[in-house]
C-alpha cells in the first residue's frame, strides 16, 4: 500500500521490526536508556536545550496538555487560525474556559505576521499566542520565525502546534524562542501514533507555576520530575518508543539539516507534478506551501469519496480528503517521513488515469 | 527475561509479531474493522452491552477521562481507598475540584461493603463512588459485586478502576450495574501499554450531559460519535490495536470463563509457594488476595533495591517494589496474562537462593 495520508506515515522496515521487541519494566534501567535516547534526539530535531516531555497520547493530547498546564480560567489567548488544526487548538482553549481571541486567515493562506504584531500591540492582555506551524488541513506552513519575531519581547508566550512539522521542517525552538512546541510520533518521525512530545521553556515553566486549570495525566511538573529519574509518571507506550529509537537513529545518522532539505525537495517535486497535471493547489503561495503535505482542489464535479475509494481499491494508494469546510472539495497527499519520488510518481500516474477516465463526477 | 511486573506484561509471539504490521489510514475501512473487532472483544470480557470507548493513553488517562466526563466542580464523590491506586483515583478527582470524601482501609485489607453502604446511607449528596477493583499496590481485590450491591439503587454512580483486573478477573459490568469501568491494554490482555478502555452506562451518559468539567481529548461524546463510524476522534495507537486484535483472538478462543479460572489458579499457586518459602503476604485474607498480582513483605533487614537488582541481574527476573508508604517494604509479582507455573517456579527458586544467601540486608 502506498500510504500517502498526512499521518500515520509508513515505517521503515527497521522501525517496524523494532516494535516487536519484548516488553520491559517501565521503572527499570532499560527504559531509562530508551527514554533518554529518544528525548535527546527530539531535542536535536527541535534545536533546543529545553526540557522535552513525552506523553502517551496523540498530538491533540499534547496541545491539550499545553493549555491545561499554562493557564487559568479567563486567561486571554490569541489563536492564529489558518485551517482546521488552528481551529482545534482554539477550541481546546475555549473548552478550558480561556478567553480566546481568534485571527482567522482564509484557507490556503498563511498568517500575516504583521497582523499578529498589530493585534498584540493593541491588546496587552494577551497571555499567549497559539499557532499551528504546519496546517495539515490546507497544506500551508506558517512563517514561524516571523510570527515568533512578532510575539517576542511583547510578553505573551508562544505555543506552537508542530505536530506535522517538527522533525521534518526546521524549527529553531531556542533561537526563535518558542515557549511550547508540540509534535507527535506518527508524522515525519516515521513512527506509529501514540506519543506526543512537548518542549517547555523557562517562561512556560513560570506560567505553569501560576496555572490553575485542572490536570493530572498531563501535568508537566509530574512529567519533569519522573523524567529526571528516567521514567514517566504513567505507563508509557513502550512499543512506540522502541520504534522511535530506531527511527531516531536513522534520522540522526542522516542529520536533521539533510532531513529538512529532503522534505523541501519532495514538497517541491509534488507541487510541480500536480501543477503539470493541471491541478490547482490549495496553498496560494509557493513560499508558504507545506513540504510535508500537499492539498489540491478536486476538479469541479469530482465526488471526493468515490475518487479516494477508486485510488485505494484500484491503485492501492491512500490519500486523505478534506476536513471541516473543505470536506468534499480537496484531496491531500502526505509526503513526510518515508517517501520517495517513485511513491509520488505512482500517485501522479493514478491521478492522471482516474481524473481522466473514472466516473468520479457527481451524479 | 522473566518479566513479572504487574504490567507491562509479556506478549505472546503472535502479539509481538502483529505489532510490526504496516501503518494504515485511521480514517479508512481497515481501521474500522480493527476497532470493531477489539471493541467487541472488550465488551465480551467486560460482560457488557454498553458503549466501550478506546482512548490512546495509559489506564490513568482512562480514570481522568471518567472524572472529567461525569462531573462538575464541587460534586461530591466517595473514594474507596485500599492502596496507592485508590489514592490516585481520589487525587485525580480532587485535582478537578470535586468534593472528595475518602474511606480508607489499611494496606492488605479489602474494603468493607457494609461501611460503604453505611456511608452512602448517611450522605445522600454523594454523586458517585470511585473504587479500585484490584489494588495493584497491595495485591488485594475488592469484592466488587458486594460493593456494587451496596451502591446500587442508592443513587450514586459506580466508577470502577479495573485497570489490573478486567480481562483477567470476572466483572459482570451489566449485571452488577457498573456505570464506568476502566481498563488498560498492558495488563492481563497481553498487549503493550498505550490504550485505555472505558465502558459507559446510560446513567453515566446522563451525568455526562450535565457535567461541566473541561475536556477535549477525553470527551466521551466525541469518542462515541466517531466510534459509530468506525473511527476515533484523534489518531489512535494503531500498533497497540494490532496487538490487541491478536491477543483478543487468543483470549476469546480460550473463552473468558477459562481465562478467569486460569488466573485464579496461578494466583493460588503463587500464594501457596510464597507461603512455603515462609514469606508473609500483604493481603491479610486469602478470600480477597489478588489473582493478578501478589505482594509479599520483604524479610526484616532486606534492602529492596539490592534485592530487586540481584533478581534482575543474576536471575533475569523482574519484580516490582513497593509504592507510596509501602516503598522499600514489599515486593510484587505480576501473574496476569502470559504466565506459566514454570515462570512462577523460577521466581520461587531465585527467591529461595537470594533470601538465603545474598547480601541483601541493610548495612
Amino acid at each position: 500500500m502506498n500510504l500517502r495520508t498526512p499521518g500515520p506515515t509508513p515505517m521503515p522496515p527497521q522501525v517496524a521490526a523494532a516494535l516487536s521487541q519484548p516488553m520491559i519494566n517501565h521503572r527499570g534501567p532499560e527504559f531509562a536508556e530508551l527514554l533518554a535516547e529518544v528525548t535527546t534526539g527530539i531535542q536535536d530535531a527541535f534545536q533546543t536545550q529545553l526540557d522535552v516531555l513525552l506523553l502517551t497520547s496523540s498530538g491533540t493530547g499534547g496541545l491539550e496538555a499545553a493549555v491545561a498546564n499554562l493557564f487559568s480560567p479567563g486567561d486571554r489567548v490569541l489563536a492564529i487560525i489558518i485551517g482546521n488544526f488552528g481551529e482545534r487548538f482554539a477550541t481546546i482553549a475555549e473548552r478550558y474556559g480561556l478567553d480566546v481571541q481568534r485571527i482567522t486567515f482564509p484557507n490556503g493562506h498563511a498568517a500575516d505576521p504583521q497582523v499578529v504584531a498589530d493585534r498584540l500591540a493593541a491588546d496587552p492582555a494577551v497571555a499567549a499566542v497559539l499557532v499551528t506551524h504546519n496546517e495539515t488541513s490546507t497544506g500551508v506552513t506558517n512563517d514561524l520565525q516571523a510570527i515568533a519575531g512578532a510575539v517576542r519581547d511583547k510578553g505573551p508566550l508562544l505555543l506552537v502546534d508542530g505536530v506535522s512539522s517538527a522533525g521534518s521542517l526546521e524549527i529553531k525552538t531556542d533561537e526563535w524562542r518558542v515557549d511550547v512546541l508540540v509534535s507527535a510520533s506518527q508524522k515525519g518521525w516515521m513512527v506509529p501514533p501514540g506519543l506526543a512530545m512537548v518542549s517547555v521553556s523557562p517562561r512556560a515553566w513560570e506560567a505553569h507555576q501560576r496555572a490553575m486549570l485542572p490536570r493530572y495525566y498531563w501535568d508537566f511538573t509530574y512529567a519533569r520530575k519522573e523524567a529526571a529519574r528516567g521514567q514517566t509518571p504513567f505507563t508509557p507506550t513502550i512499543t512506540v518508543l522502541y520504534g522511535f529509537r530506531e527511527a531516531m537513529h536513522m534520522l540522526r545518522t542522516e542529520g536533521f539539516p539533510a532531513v529538512f532539505e529532503r522534505h523541501r525537495q519532495i514538497g517541491t517535486y509534488t507541487r510541480a507534478g500536480l501543477d503539470k497535471l493541471g491541478l490547482r493547489l490549495v496553498p496560494v503561495e509557493e513560499r508558504t506551501a507545506s513540504n510535508t503535505v500537499t492539498a489540491f482542489w478536486l476538479p469541479q464535479g469530482t465526488d471526493e469519496k468515490a475518487f479516494l475509494e477508486t485510488l485505494r481499491v484500484q491503485y492501492d494508494i491512500v490519500l486523505a480528503g478534506g476536513q471541516g469546510e473543505l470536506a468534499g472539495q480537496i484531496a491531500r497527499i502526505g509526503h513526510m517521513g518515508l517517501v520517495t519520488q517513485a511513491d509520488i510518481d505512482q500517485v501522479f500516474g493514478a491521478l492522471r488515469e482516474v481524473l481522466a477516465t473514472q466516473p468520479v463526477a457527481r451524479s
